[in-house]
């Protein structure tokens, strides 16, 4: 049994990773810790788990935390998870961050679009982006699995068999994101205030998310170029889910279902990934409370351009799920142990 | 491992049925029947269990079914139990019915209330009502099992220990509850229109509606004699989830915190009910996706009367769940097996 | 053209009151004041009035401010209309209170359930209990006007027939009520946070809520003695609307029919209140948008009780609505000038 | 006072073209007519209306109903306008059709794409495009106005300023389109069945919406060239509103400022149309319930495109809005009149 540390546990991906991981058959729950609501016990924060998981939550000792976890999971906002890499480094252990610090391999990137100076440089190098479809033989020899963000998840997911296949035209990439609301946090906000998302549909971060370096960096390693999107989230009035439609246009004349069929192809044997028939699209309640991401490809022949939606639930394929997923790789065991469950319908 | 038939599988409380026993340790999928979509497969019309469960929908042909299976579950409006609680008796196999038909122990009382001839009478006194946390025994030897409806799960849950303790005026009592509209099923209404009911709140069937005299009946057998309630049920615009809301006169002084203790001896042991602190309330989104059923007592000494909250997921502990935890009970296997997880938050 | 002031027009009961009042034919808005925005247009804080209203919202300086307007309308946290109270009455203006300062007669009461120091105490004689139903002449005449709360606005016209036609036992009224969560305000919480109360509800302030003593005091108005009720007010996953179901015993045999037509002649004329046929209840869906209050009763003959279902939006009938109503009957012109309209349906 | 008929008065647009109207000071309601409710009084299908609606809904007689109004609105589906059309016309009144009949002014296209036959294709080159902030003049002196659609009032009025001015390459543009439900009318389906919608988000028609044509068509005409478009539909899990997000190839240099002063100048004095701050971005629920719609324009400098979003209230602006507006402009009165409300929020 593996000892696992989640910090930042009472954030939403936090909390869904104790859920994940108290039902994990190869982990137990060592230490989880809240800056919030350290002291408190985690079912009284989340009455949903009162029962299930009976951890007392803990302040954060760096050092002492290490030692006491074999893996550690860091649910933290950018910027804190760099002091643990260099810690777990020291220790011999492993960290599977959910945060954006060891995402972006060009530390330049990474200070420029998130204003933050990177600390731990000399560990990026060594981390390996935790997209197990693309990567799955580097994170299991890894120390640091940079566990990607939601919406670069469903956007390489749906574009990877395209560019590795060189189907598209590069320069003509536009990513157009919905997201639910759990994606922005528990921390209050207008912005995630009931009374003001129900029954609203906008769009933010235009042309300036912080997830735009991340896509195009996964989207140029596949292409072997340098590629330039347009990436525009929108905010859903849902809880979960992310649907991402994604438009390029065909350097090759393809039907619909020539192409569906290559993305079959492309991810046969994925425990997680599912290709749908031509004229079925994705919507994001057939996965959500699940691991899975669905797909599907549509050719139009008016235009030349494809379309490519993609949906996953954003705090599981998109945060705990996938870092589960990544843990399973670390461990060496079966990739869907403890991810082997439905999603919940309605 | 024990062979299952589920009858009406398409329906969201068979399809919930269908998700927990596939992933049901002692237990197996045999047949799933469909009236609407037999021949489709499972995965077609309800894309969250692509993948997960291959099954092709079949026609119902009772003997066969029967013959094919060891439990049979049926998720049928009422009316339709009664020729399979036939076939199962002469085949010496086992029923465990959702619907309504062999809930009521007087048979005056099913056809009054449910305006439908009973066929199958003579089975009535052999079924047991499938509520574990107060017929264990009982239902671990019947043939039949009633499984409760989601408004007696919660309301009864939420008054055994005052009756059994004869702590109320009996004619006192009133039950104000509260459903998400996946109760309402599947089939298509005005009453279940997004546009309809999103941001609606609304009653139905005031002084009318047909768990009344389920309720009556299992709080009569606890009271020792006849009881009679006021039950208002209503329509909240979210997906899963109960709210009931039950209030009566106290026989005695008590304050909130003894009663509460007098709770927590009375659920004692039970794996699926949560007694909550005195002041904290339950709330439906803390058991969604649970078989949990969470409680609150609070005795307002300004009018003499308790409050009782309960609240379950309708799905789960008011349905399927439920109908699990009773196959575990037949199986003579322990009672939270393949229920053994947390709700999903937020 | 009447001047008047919103005091705390960046609440949504505040907004909402400019809203109406920006289409209102006899007044002018001359002030408006926000603790948070001073200095910022109203439309760059609610964007739906960008172009509607340009007022720029101003700090509070309670004697300028009355004397810049003939009539104030506070939309403040109780404790805060106090002082205004006063100005107003010193330079002779009128002042029509949103908040609960002046709506218990008795200052210990109010105090009590407060938790708050009556400042003015003596202005409380004054005050008018704002419910043009049952105190219309006493409100043209009043200086200051106690605009009800939500919650006692939808019970107290649920229930006034009965009480003052006798036809119901005093000790055995029960109100279960349920708000959308715009009654909660716009500020920040964890209770208003979209994911934590999307496909939620629950209970809260049982037995403790502040609406309590202000239904007790005008329904003992109504009944001439003193009157107890259990009154339990609960979240429901919408924007806006109550209902609130009402249970008391009958003290005398009448059908739902009679019972009916006596509510039709009880509100005969009444502008803004539709009491609906025999097995029709309201939803909130069909008086959101509009200043209209339905109301339905049944009697269920098996228990000798009246069910009472009444419905309001707790934004306009609940607050802004039934305030311009009584800047109506202040200005002495028709009562439904600027209210005239139908709610938004779907 | 112009007499008015509706036919189709118990859809959504239908019944919210009569909420509008029944508040017009300068038209009266005539004639409702339903298919599904003759017989019935208006009030009793749509209980927000009643005792503020007080007609009967009746048969459709095509003949009669010309006879007894001055204008009529025909709110059916597709295919349904045509003899309306041409009575219309033999007796001298005027037609506003909210569907799609007279839209396309290729028959041709038109049968192509509703696989339906034109019956009055002589019609349709009488008929104007009623979007009136481009073809204000033309639908005064018109007899049938062609009421635009959802999508495409809410796609051309974001994209008319640039195409207007030669300022993006025609063979680039995308448009990602998202609705609320209300958009798929009251007809039932599992398309709008609230377990199924709620928490979830999906497209729809990609590639094959019949709104594409339709688009096209008036970007061709602002072009003076012909011009194709991907255009995809999303269904959001809210009850009003749409939001296009739109992206083009800018074929000049212009920053984010530059380009919202020229939409500035373009839509200066227009009354139903707000060019919001650059950075401010439209969100459904500021225009929900108003005739407005929202613009904001963006200029990415990293790839070239400008991102244009646009939200309008899809029953409004999207259809009974626009249709009164349009009426203002038949009956030669202020463009507003009977508009100028503001969207109700939250």
């Amino acid at each position: 049994m593996a000892k696992i540390g989640v910090v930042g546990a009472t954030g939403y991906a936090g909390a869904e990773l104790v859920r994940l991981l108290s039902r994990h058959p190869q982990a137990t729950l060592a230490v989880l810790t809240s800056q919030t609501y350290a002291g408190k016990a985690m079912g009284e924060v989340f009455p949903h788990l009162l029962g299930v998981v009976d951890h007392t939550l803990e302040e954060l000792n760096v050092a002492e935390l290490v030692d006491r976890c074999d893996v550690i999971f860091t649910a933290l906002p950018h910027g804190h998870a760099m002091p643990m890499g260099q810690e777990v480094m020291r220790q011999g252990k492993r960290l599977i961050d959910l945060g954006a610090d060891f995402r972006l391999k060009d530390v330049a990137t990474y200070q420029h679009w998130y204003q933050t100076e990177h600390t731990a440089s000399a560990l990026v190098t060594k981390a390996v982006y935790g997209l197990p479809e693309l990567y799955r033989k580097d994170i299991k020899n890894s120390v640091i699995v940079a566990n990607p963000g939601c919406y670069p998840t469903s956007t390489i997911l749906g574009l990877a068999p395209l560019l590795t296949n060189k189907l598209i035209n590069l320069e003509t990439i536009i990513v157009d994101a919905k997201s639910g609301v759990s994606g922005s946090g528990r921390g209050l906000s207008l912005k995630s205030h009931f009374t003001e998302i129900t029954n609203n549909f906008q769009a933010y971060g235009v042309a300036t998310h912080r997830h735009t370096p991340e896509i195009e960096q996964e989207l140029s390693e596949l292409a072997g170029v340098s590629v330039t999107v347009n990436f525009t989230p929108h905010l859903t009035p849902m809880i979960r889910g992310i649907l991402c439609t994604s438009y390029a246009k065909m350097t090759s004349h393809m039907s619909s279902e020539q192409l569906t069929e290559l993305y079959r192809e492309f991810y046969q044997g994925e425990p997680f990934v599912r290709v749908l028939p031509v004229g079925i699209y994705p919507a994001t309640k057939n996965v959500a409370g699940s691991n899975l991401c669905d797909l599907s490809v549509t050719v139009d022949p008016r235009t030349g351009r494809v379309i490519v939606l993609s949906a996953i639930d954003n705090l599981i394929k998109g945060a705990a799920g996938q870092a589960v997923q990544n843990l399973n790789l670390l461990l060496d065991i079966p990739e869907n142990t403890g991810l082997d469950f439905a999603g919940m319908y309605p």
